[in-house]
């Protein structure tokens, strides 16, 4: 129960400045005393899904962001609510995540199913709240286990949660995202455990 | 009120021999009946939505992608089903597709605000009864006008909708079909008159 | 076009002093300016849907509020959330409404059906946003026409926005509440005058 | 780990010959291989639910559902689909188990908080699939534990999944049901060991 969980922080925004992105550098920064390290990953690489491409393997940028997935032990997603739902680049990500090898044998994993993950978001006049229900449905689909609460939405309209140098300033957000944390290694060390009993 | 209702096509799958793209040409030979031309466009070719890059212009594919979203009368939309929802392509182009351009007035209307819009869903289990949920939730964010009945949803598993030459020959599917464009119809005239009334 | 639109206000709340109908008490003083006229209808009387009670005729209090229902240009519904979905006695209610007479020929309409309405609501950390949500399926699944924008979310925790007397008192619910009347005016307006182009 | 699991059976149709009662029935001739014993309630006499009424104390009906709901391990929920959503008869089941007596200390846990839940459909052209989706939504905002694979959806249109005695008798329907039963011991055992690993 002492090896750190290692987790993989995924924006669902490409933008430089993103504050989805924010989000996850100041989750890093409370993870230690969760036993948690955090790994940010890049979406800006993934070629959008085609199968007819999948079908000739996965390219290069595809295949590390899947082995980026298998090797974490849990997932932290952060994104904008775009026209209601998540963003096409968090989509595309996923939707690559969840998809066995071509060729593979029927009922083979694909390396998200079953993963741990939290949630949140940092946008419009519900803090993401639409996002977050699409994520949530499609995070079911996919067989991920979702922590429930606390749901943590930050509104960017107009906001106060992050100073000007984009660190996370408002102490309820602060509050919301280290329960999100504590769930969250809660729910990874748990799975681990029902792992080790099932095996 | 005789000039053609010029529909847009738009399939969430980029695969070549895709059944949702298949679907768009069989809803092309039934559109003379109803006083409409279809086009179909291609995702393919737009890069990931960026808002640093949406802050430099918008590059050529996605001027090109929002120019003819602007000059169709009507959308018809097909997608797939990915883990519950729509495919992270269709996603991201119908974002590019909601933005003003940067710098525009406060209040410019994006290219696809209050389109009339039909969708059809070829997939999974349901037919793609999830993936056309989302999408109807996010075109009330963009303030389409969607067609709220018939909802055609085309099971691909195993299915006789599609015959070996990609054809749509299943009755009751080309009936549902029909009449989805019959009532894409009538709310592409409602609307156009409505606009001569308001102007 | 001068008849006024009589509109019939339901709250999914059964509590006396509920601030969902207080919230239809507010929009009846803005009426008169859109041309329109409220009834505010009480849901406590209606039994549970039961499909047997249903095939031997509607009990009376389901009966009236089918015909008002039937009578009403529009609807105006306003409700809390609860567990993130709309109250039973309004499902309850739209589901009484939404059936035909037992032994009725098949396609005979509901009275609610391809009624004009909008919505509104106050509860919760997001003003019953999930509550909408799910009503605006509901509503879509039964054929009504309704309005998009705006979207009327009522905080209640802590609000300022009824006073002590259970008044509306704060000005962009306020100004919403008004923009929300006045498109549900106009998509009624136009529901009339299809309606009259089609017979 | 060898006392058997009470599983509450809650029924969303309160028609006598109901199917989604009938698929309980069929559930509990299933229970004794997972170590199961089933106890179906009947939501009829439950009230409307009512803040001013909840403030007087539960009503006798309302703290009885409420009794059988705390003493079960487990939930096992069918419903018929309503205009796209759960029956008004369920919603307000759900909402009078969820709440905290009036005047408890804040913090007080409703019966149904935490407790694991299975639930199937029959109904419509999708087997209920939409009412499904809102009763999971519902479900999380309670924060019920919830079986997520397999989804049982029962199509009760042309449907031989019944026979002439209400008895469920298609292969798969059965498999999938007993699916869904296994799992929920799964995680019904999984919780009761997190609590005493807690406690």
């Amino acid at each position: 129960m002492s090896s750190p969980i290692r987790v993989l922080g995924i924006s669902g925004s490409l933008r430089k400045a993103s504050l989805n992105t924010q989000l996850l550098r100041a989750a890093s920064k409370m993870m230690p005393e969760h036993g948690m390290t955090l790994e940010i990953c890049d979406l800006s690489q993934l070629p959008m899904y085609n199968s007819d491409i999948h079908e000739q393997g996965f390219p290069a940028a595809v295949e590390e962001f899947r082995t980026r997935v298998a090797r974490a032990d849990a997932l932290l997603i952060t994104t904008p609510e775009y026209n209601g739902s998540v963003t096409g680049a968090l989509k595309n990500a996923l939707d690559w995540a969840s998809r066995a090898p071509h060729n593979a044998a029927p009922g083979t994993p694909s390396p998200i199913s079953r993963k741990p993950m939290a949630m949140a978001s940092v946008g419009g006049r519900f803090g993401g709240l639409r996002s977050q229900i699409h994520l949530r449905q499609i995070a079911d689909h996919m067989n991920l286990q979702t922590v429930k609460k606390p749901e943590v939405f930050v509104s960017n309209a107009p906001t106060k949660a992050f100073d000007h140098e984009g660190d996370l300033v408002d102490p309820q957000t602060i509050k919301f995202l280290k329960d999100l944390l504590g769930e969250l290694a809660v729910i990874t060390r748990q799975s681990q455990r029902s792992e080790k009993v099932t095996v």
